[in-house]
């Protein structure tokens, strides 16, 4: 049978990925990946290891993520994928509170913090610890590691972590920056620097994860010192359904005359925001073709979106000096050319010099799309994320 | 007696200010100056005149702006200081929406307007309509002109203005970025073009109001691109008492987790945050002389604050490209030397370079003190505003 040696578990609001990957030769290799999607609705599976045909099926109504999970592991056993359990097995957690700077082992302690910690993420982390849930239920043996979207970001200065707001709000109530897709950041930040041939830890690096979700943070010698997403997602760039950066003023007044509540308004900056509530697309590559196309809020939409990720690029190069590198990633950072070309139009005088021909000519990895060598220019890089393989790593460094 | 060409009023939430000015050989020279204070509570009334001894006197409790606009006009009647109706009145008013691109007349039209854009500041605009309303009556035939402090953000471009909030929220509720201190950066903007010897519409400038209440913005060639604050003055930089910039999330959780509705959550983001939220102290003064001191929470406060500005001067970089010079206003700005060195610190890769001896001796106006003459250095400029000022010109603008 096949060997597998950390199972990787990401739960989503409404699906469930996993990836499975064995060590070979202190390399990790993935040999087995797969989604459960729409839970709660007409939930389907796929999966596909290697060396076999992958395989999707239709599960019927699976109502939540501790079901989910008992629905992959029985058809991972069913089909023999599964033979025998993993050295461990590493859960993605968005929000770790302001106590985890790197993975954990989970215990009892653990479990306690991410309970805690469920208070400031709620529409995040209970997802997560569903799945931890039932991985002690269907490997009670088995070392289980929490890998946290935060803990990249534990570190960062006071004068970046913290809000201008009532001190009891942060004392009492966790109010701070806490920062997301610490994992991808990290990710994608260490490769960067592998690619430019330089110690990690004497790096000033940029990076910009735009996917669905989008943050940016700007990295120093090592450590995160800043970055877009707050104390929660909902703050920074424009993003598929999210808007980013908003004045507080703008809530209460929402609240004031449009008589919306908290719930509402909580559901309306999530989901009914960023690229989908400017031109009604959640999806940047069908924003990109209205644009083409001519539509003229799709090209507000862009406009609002790439003006934005300027503004941080520029602030954070206020606060880095200037960097050795931009990395972008993400769905949107890794195959959009047109929003890289636009987010780096006329940024000349901050050394950022884009190269038309390669930017589009998507032909490396890392794809390199600065112009000519001047040797103060930035590095230009696309560099594509693996959150998965990150969290294995992560995983594997916690049993070390 | 003496001549009065216009009065100018300034009602603030508890205060009138209100200055005339004659206008001599084209000029505008204040011949008079006074304050209202503490409205509501125990009032007093301070007056200086040119050619006179400056009083000030306890009114006892004058109730609001109506009855406070009255009790100045009858002060100046019977001291013989307003011997003549003036032949204009210029009124700040906070907001105007989206209407106002300029001073305007006020006529019923005017009226209706602003008690429009009430909905959209009502915590600052109706103290400005109290005192139109009060020199309506005291003064039915002299024009009077309301001058805006969002007047000079009006043509923000799209990218700019627009939030990625649901559009119905900026088509039915009036959700943009209007941006305020209008006033203020348009008066030191326009001077410092005339201390560069550059044409206004040919400088890029970042203007950097630092008062109680404090904003940034970035003008290219005599229009506004950018400005930190937002639809109200909440969001953008940190200032005495309100926190600048603030996950939207970190809203939903103070009513969700702490239960606090939108009136407390309004009265702590404007009057409990900024410098006295991080450190107990609104007033710049004494946050620096207690951090001077050691005091840990002031440092803090001070490194929250310079940051923040930190990040928006490298935003405006980025969007203007390397601008003529960056102009400080506002008691802050104008006053704390030790501030503006700790913003300018380490952005010598951005061409800013501060020369401490100058910033410290304060010798000048406008006060240069960017270090050596380096053809591309960025000018580092001081100078004090004058929104009274601005007002009267705006006002004859107006009339003319």
């Amino acid at each position: 049978m096949r060997s597998m040696d950390v199972l990787v578990i990401n739960c989503g609001s409404s699906s469930i990925k996993f990836k499975a990957y064995a060590l070979d030769d202190g390399l990790l290799r993935a040999c087995l990946v797969g989604v459960l999607d729409r839970l709660g609705g007409a939930t389907t599976l796929r999966v596909n290891a290697a060396g076999t045909e992958p395989t999707a099926q239709a599960l019927g109504v699976v109502p939540d993520h501790a079901a989910g999970m008992r629905a992959i592991l029985a058809e991972l056993r069913v089909t023999g994928l599964l033979p025998e359990a993993p050295r461990a097995i590493g859960h993605r957690i968005v929000h770790g509170g302001a106590r985890f700077s790197a993975a954990a082992r989970i215990d009892e302690a653990v479990l306690d913090a991410l309970h805690a910690a469920t208070a400031l993420a709620p529409l995040h982390n209970p997802a997560g610890l569903a799945g931890i849930r039932a991985c002690l239920d269907a490997f009670p043996g088995v070392t289980q590691v929490a890998v946290f979207d935060t803990a990249f970001h534990h570190d960062l200065p006071a004068a970046a972590c913290h809000y201008a707001v009532p001190l009891a709000w942060a004392e009492q109530y966790g109010v701070r920056r806490y920062g997301f897709h610490g994992i991808s950041h990290a990710h994608v930040a260490r490769r960067a620097a592998q690619h430019l041939q330089r110690p990690y830890d004497d790096c000033r690096l940029i990076t910009l994860h735009l996917g669905h979700g989008a943050s940016m943070a700007a990295i120093r010698d090592g450590h995160c010192v800043e970055t877009s997403m707050g104390m929660t997602p909902l703050e920074g760039l424009v993003m598929g359904t999210r808007g980013g950066d908003l004045d507080a003023g703008v809530l209460l007044h929402m609240q004031r005359v449009a008589g919306l509540d908290a719930g509402q308004l909580e559901r309306a900056l999530n989901h009914d925001s960023g690229l989908k509530g400017l031109c009604g697309e959640a999806d940047m590559r069908n924003a990109l073709a209205r644009a083409d196309a001519g539509d003229a809020r799709a090209e507000l939409a862009l406009a609002v979106y790439c003006h934005r990720v300027r503004k941080y690029l520029g602030a954070y190069i206020a606060i880095l000096g200037r960097p050795h590198a931009l990395v972008f990633t993400g769905g949107v950072g890794e195959n959009a050319a047109p929003v890289r070309a636009r987010i780096c139009r006329d940024l000349d005088h901050l050394g950022i010099h884009l190269d038309a021909a390669r930017n589009a000519h998507d032909d490396g990895e890392p794809l390199e799309f600065h112009a000519g060598a001047a040797p103060d220019a930035i590095r230009l890089l696309r560099i594509r994320t693996d959150e998965e393989l990150e969290i294995a790593g992560q995983t594997l460094h916690a049993l070390a």
